[in-house]
């Protein structure tokens, strides 16, 4: 199967997305145009074992010297203690300015890498090679890194983008079916906030999605990207357009904070978040109980959970105030105006909340 | 005496540069217009029971709704922890992406609260008072943010402008002596790499500067401050000219981190490091020995220390090599050409190296 090769447009730099059946072709083809001479792999305990050797030899092959920084597993670990064994690994290894970071990995290794690159001596290039689906999809792809503080979500950050994102579609062979599932909200997401024929696409075709057909991988894989490539070359920081991109993630963000992170995986708590928007989205007065049950038929197809729990409203609420999307004060949450139609809407209430979020 | 104002024309924004003999004029003129409604003050527990009391009234006064962040004092704190402590401060206070950071002290507050305003949900905006005449000439302009790590100083970090920077000349009558001379190195600093002229001027009004007469001390700040102007409006993120910049800190960053921080001040490190970069400048062949000495000569004036410290060789080169300026395993220096014009020279070697810093 032919590879893709897609470009992100992004304001700051341009850079290339490649999509491959195997990442091994992906790295021998283009690697040593986007890495510099030095590079630091950074990967995790789980990860290490099935690709590192890959890309270690991808790196030998182009003539990059390249040294290895192995990180705890799990979004537990995203956290500024982790980062800082990426900056011990990055100093005893004499790392430059202009070493390049290669962040080998789902998003909570993408998300510290680029984070790690973007202010390692206030700025080092970085390539994402995501080997899950939610990072092939989205987190890979615009520059959003981030690392988790106790009170909150990738409330520490920067925008950054990468040199280069290299995606190999045989990488999900390995990928534990749970998270393959989390990757799938985040597609659905996507035919949700903007694009209602990808929403019969994914209807219709996920059987071959779930059997990981390489075909529909690349379509859906391929489509996200575009997708996301567009948004980011329109609004790189999120001052507009980008925002849509949060669609249920304030309602998911509060159940994982809440629950403790990595007891819902991130894709599963967008899942329910995603439904809750719906319902708000409903309660607005602009898509039908119809629409929003297709959406959470598709979201329960995909193996995700379509039900948050149940916290008390002022936690719901205490979680709401925290979100970025805060404004002055205002609550702003990603609606629905139709399938395949999101905006944002301003000065929602907790009168408008109560009704629904599952409280006691 | 009549107030100044300058303009830094960075890349990425223009912000003002309010010089006032009065902090106090200074916002109570300006600063309702460069902060938005909510801001939070941080500031150490030295600066506090000094100035904290003014800025928070002229919040109040234009209408700003403040909450205050106080941490400890010294180097020794610009790192993880403490800038965790402002994390903890801002989330606490349920500031948001909108909320301004106001840097109220020296230029470990400055390089901190601009690397968390970088970072605080991937970037919030904040506003310079620099209290120092090291931060008031140089750290608060530019958008160089950062802290340390045990292994190097000012390895992580950001660069990020601030929304506006207000400098009262009256804050520096609080300022310990040792602190005053250590930002005057910085000054002999932009004297030596770029105006040669502007050292006849410090060597004809030192005694003026040092009992900080308000004629002198604005044309000093306002001369530093628009030459980092120009530069930053050229070089932002340091890709060439702004390296020059740079002059004695490759040397005063390895005094300063092998005496362990805070042991010597920053500027008294650089004062020395300068020193050595004119004996690197002699074995060039650039400049002669009397040149050297007009050198030391304004800097032993200016109260600071003329001789770095010893070392083994083997302990300079350790430092040197971690240092940011080292690109592909070069070390690059900045050297003089003449006095009053620098610029940076590579491929310097050990051997260049051992003649230069004193060793056992
Ligand atoms: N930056 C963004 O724009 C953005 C967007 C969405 C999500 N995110 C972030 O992404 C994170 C979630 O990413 P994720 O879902 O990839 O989680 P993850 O990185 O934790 O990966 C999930 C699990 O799968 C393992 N794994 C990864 N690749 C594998 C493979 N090929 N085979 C077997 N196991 C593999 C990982 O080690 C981990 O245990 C969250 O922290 C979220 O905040 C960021
Ligand atoms: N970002 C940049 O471009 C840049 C440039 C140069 C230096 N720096 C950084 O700046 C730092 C040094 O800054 P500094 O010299 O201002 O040190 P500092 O911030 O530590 O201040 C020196 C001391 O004076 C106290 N102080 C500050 N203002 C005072 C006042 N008005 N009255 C009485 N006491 C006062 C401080 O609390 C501190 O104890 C270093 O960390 C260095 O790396 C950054
Ligand atoms: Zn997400
Ligand atoms: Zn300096």
């Amino acid at each position: 199967m032919s590879p893709l090769t897609l470009t992100v447009d992004a304001p700051s730099h341009s850079y290339p997305i490649f999509i491959d059946t195997h990442l091994q072709a992906a790295l021998a083809r283009e690697l040593a145009q986007y890495c510099s001479r030095k590079a630091a792999i950074v990967t995790n305990t789980t990860i290490a074992p099935l690709y590192l050797e890959q890309v270690q030899a991808a790196c030998k092959t182009a003539g990059i010297d390249s040294f290895t920084i192995i990180l705890p597993d799990g979004e537990a670990h995203k956290n500024w203690e982790t980062l800082n064994l990426i900056f011990d690994g990055l100093l005893q290894n004499h790392a430059e300015r202009s070493t390049t970071l290669i962040a080998l990995g789902g998003g909570v290794i993408g998300d510290m890498v680029g984070f790690a690159a973007a202010t390692y001596q206030r700025g080092a290039p970085f390539i994402q090679i995501p080997t899950t689906l939610l990072s092939q999809v989205d987190s890979s792809v615009g520059g959003k890194t981030a690392i988790n503080h106790p009170l909150g979500k990738n409330m520490i950050g920067a925008f950054y983008q990468p040199q280069a994102v290299f995606i190999g579609l045989d990488s999900l062979k390995t990928l534990p079916e749970r998270e393959f599932a989390a990757g799938m909200a985040e597609v659905i997401k996507y035919a949700l906030l903007g694009d209602v024929e990808f929403l019969s696409y994914l209807e219709n075709h996920m059987d071959a999605i779930q059997a990981q057909d390489a075909q529909a991988l690349r379509h859906i894989i391929g489509h996200c990207c575009q997708m996301k490539a567009d948004i980011v070359a329109e609004d790189e920081k999120e001052h507009g357009r980008r925002a849509l991109l949060n669609l249920g993630h304030t309602f998911g963000h509060a159940i994982e904070t809440e629950m403790g992170y990595g007891v819902w995986l991130h894709g599963e708590a967008v899942a329910a978040g995603m439904v809750l928007a719906c319902r708000l989205s409903e309660q607005l007065g602009n898509i039908s109980t119809a629409d929003s049950q297709r959406a959470i038929d598709l979201i329960a197809r995909a193996q995700l959970p379509v039900d948050a729990p149940t916290f008390a409203f002022a936690t719901w609420l205490e979680h709401m105030q925290h979100d970025k999307k805060v404004v002055n004060g205002e609550m702003r949450f990603v609606a629905l105006q139709q399938l395949g139609a999101a905006y944002m809407v301003k000065g929602i209430t907790a009168a408008d909340l109560r009704t629904v979020v599952p409280h006691a």
